[in-house]
């Protein structure tokens, strides 16, 4: 079956000469993968509106609806500006810098960023006032730190003692500044301090240490995402928001007024940017929502900017069939289910919303779905995925489609 | 405090400038990022052997000790030789040409990929010999397999009518070929045909149509890793290859000796290696283990290669602290868990398991582990994790850093 044919005698060698030089050159190919990638893209970009995004692209991709994602944007920049809210967008959702000069076209004040590496990217693309919403911890990102803080204004998350002192003694003898925001517990029991007195502490060190401003106060109350019900999540909301002004008080009866109280995710955001002495606001994953916003009634199916495109490529027996999305591309993030909500994502197939199939089951690039048998799903199908959580399934792709009206029409970069 | 002396002026002024040409420059610059990594880590990696890795690289880092690696490597070559079965590893674990190579050096008789991007990078890296352990269906991915096979020898999975079908018609006119392989359904209940009726079927179908010649049969026995024991593992193991000597008898008894029987995942490789018919073993996650081998017995620790290495970031109070590798780095991938095996990962600290450590709840980027309240785990401490999965977490790094006795050796990048 295999026998070699002249030809492929000829093929062989030249397979072999080229393999030769594909070692030389690994590098340089996988440095110009990206390269050649993006060449490929544009030329396809140049054929948006004629092009259908499902007959152009390798499935699973994840798309991005521009439509709705600049009326997410756009919504949260009225809601802000409306409520007297500075809107401090947080990246981490998009990572992408093209979004994140649509959030500040919209009302955006400066960004909120996870890591050192989301900052760094984001600096370089031009951004001048970035809040790091993390309690950094290690010499190298400290170290990083420090040397954005030369050029852009950089604020910092901290919750103990130690990260405080860490934070000045790494800016040492220079004249690079930072501003500390001293992290809240307001209920997620993640990183934070639960007590006003604790608060004091360290906006104290933060005033003494050289080359620290003490800006104010966040939280993230990050347990709204687990309510059973939008009732709950606003009573979380003003809870959290309760307990920052409590912490705001005795901060400003200690002499160290906080000038920003910032809270809000996008559960909360429209919640808490309403309540009494917040003064910041900093969701995330509005600008595509997801499954579990739906799930919290954050958010309705067409505000859901951020879909994977995949296709059915098994289907073994009656009422099982298999995407070629998995782990890698949906990640196993289940969110914080609501009441009823299964599975890996929303499965939507010719514009319906399929209730009844559920991905019960993520391999790394399986999804494997149970649906009624008399379900008509068949190989070969096209079907958009609504994940459970945007943000780790954009993180997991080197570049996101953007789509109008299922047509591409530009290219997102995810930069970190 | 943010007052505009004349210095700050002139930064201003020079970043105002400097924002600009970031705008124009933004694809250049995400462009050149990948290659100025490579440039600080070209440099970093000729201080070897002098540098701690500890202190040179920011956490979270995933690290591969190479000396566990090729150990690890060297002994599945050897166990492959020794039974007189041939080795097609599984690349999608690591998806690096350089480790591919080494495993390829130790006996590997050709690659297996999971999909049409990890082939077309391998292809790129001078591979083959690859097969696609996937019944790949999609226009695109399809004609970039014809291209492919082109080139290269390719083989791909196939369980239906529609799947053989496609991947003959996207052959076209072309004197390319593709090798296929009936993917059989051991029991895990995810891809593949149930019965040999339904592989003489399929066989007879690759026979007649251009282009595709019949190869041989595989299945992947994933359900191993829902065993709850070492026993139940090699009695799953001895029952899909029962079942794949059922297939290959009823095949040849139709006219279609299959001359590959592949099967056997890290878990199994070693049983189903030595059980009469199997010609193929297609191991993947043994060049690292993980905590999942672990629980399953599969691995000992000493034998477990990746770690993420990450910094306690925040200990708001005794039995609670916060380490910075979340979702984005170790996944939330739970593996399927053996009795007892808790959480995200199991935490060395000093080189010690801390048994008693659970990983409990994993946002983007922070670990939140619980621990007795006398531990001595504290901010600024730095902890090694061997993830649940250790296949997603090199997806997640775009590098992953080769360490020999703790100290940083090379890089490996993830290439696609």
């Amino acid at each position: 079956l295999a026998g070699t044919l002249p030809k492929q005698k000829l093929k062989q060698d030249l397979r072999i000469e080229e393999r030769s030089m594909h070692c030389k050159l690994s590098y340089c190919a996988l440095f110009l993968r990206f390269f050649l990638l993006r060449l490929a893209q544009l030329s396809i970009n140049n054929q948006a509106g004629v092009v259908n995004i499902m007959r152009t692209l390798m499935t699973p991709i994840v798309t991005v609806d521009l439509d709705i994602l600049e009326n997410n944007i756009q919504e949260m920049g009225q809601f802000a500006a409306a409520n007297g809210v500075a809107l401090r967008p947080h990246i981490k959702t998009h990572k992408s810098s093209k979004i994140a000069k649509m959030q500040l076209a919209h009302g955006a004040t400066g960004i909120t960023v996870a890591t050192v590496r989301e900052a760094e990217a984001m600096a370089a693309a031009g951004f001048d006032d970035i809040f790091i919403a993390y309690t950094v911890v290690g010499e190298n990102k400290l170290e990083m730190l420090a040397r954005l803080s030369e050029t852009v204004r950089i604020g910092v998350a901290a919750d103990s003692i130690y990260g405080v002192k860490m934070l000045s003694a790494v800016l040492g003898e220079s004249d690079a500044e930072m501003d500390v925001m001293i992290e809240i517990d307001t209920g997620q029991h993640r990183c934070g301090v639960t007590s006003g007195a604790d608060a004091v502490v360290l906006a104290r060190l933060v005033e003494e240490l050289p080359g620290l401003n003490f800006r104010g106060i966040m939280t993230h109350e990050g347990h709204s995402y687990g309510a059973q019900s939008p009732a709950e999540v606003e009573q979380i909301g003003r809870q959290a928001a309760a307990t920052m002004r409590t912490i705001a008080a005795q901060l400003t009866d200690a002499g160290f007024p906080p000038s920003v109280v910032s809270m809000g995710s996008t559960p909360t955001a429209h919640i808490v940017g309403k309540e009494a002495g917040v003064t910041e606001i900093r969701p995330g994953n509005y600008v595509f929502h997801d499954r579990t916003q739906l799930a919290l009634g954050s958010a309705r199916l067409e505000q859901c900017a951020l879909r994977v495109i995949a296709h059915v490529v098994s289907n073994p027996e009656p009422g099982r069939v298999v995407l070629d999305c998995g782990s890698k591309t949906l990640s196993s993030d289940l969110g914080k289910h609501g009441p009823g909500v299964k599975g890996y994502g929303l499965i939507i197939h010719k514009g319906r919303v399929l209730e009844e199939a559920v991905i019960e089951r993520l391999s790394e690039e399986h999804g494997v779905v149970t649906l009624s048998p008399d379900s008509n799903l068949a190989i070969g199908d096209v079907v958009e995925v609504i994940p459970n959580h945007a943000c780790v399934v954009a993180n997991l792709a080197e570049m996101m489609a953007g789509v109008r009206k299922g047509r591409l029409a530009d290219w997102i970069p995810v930069e970190s």
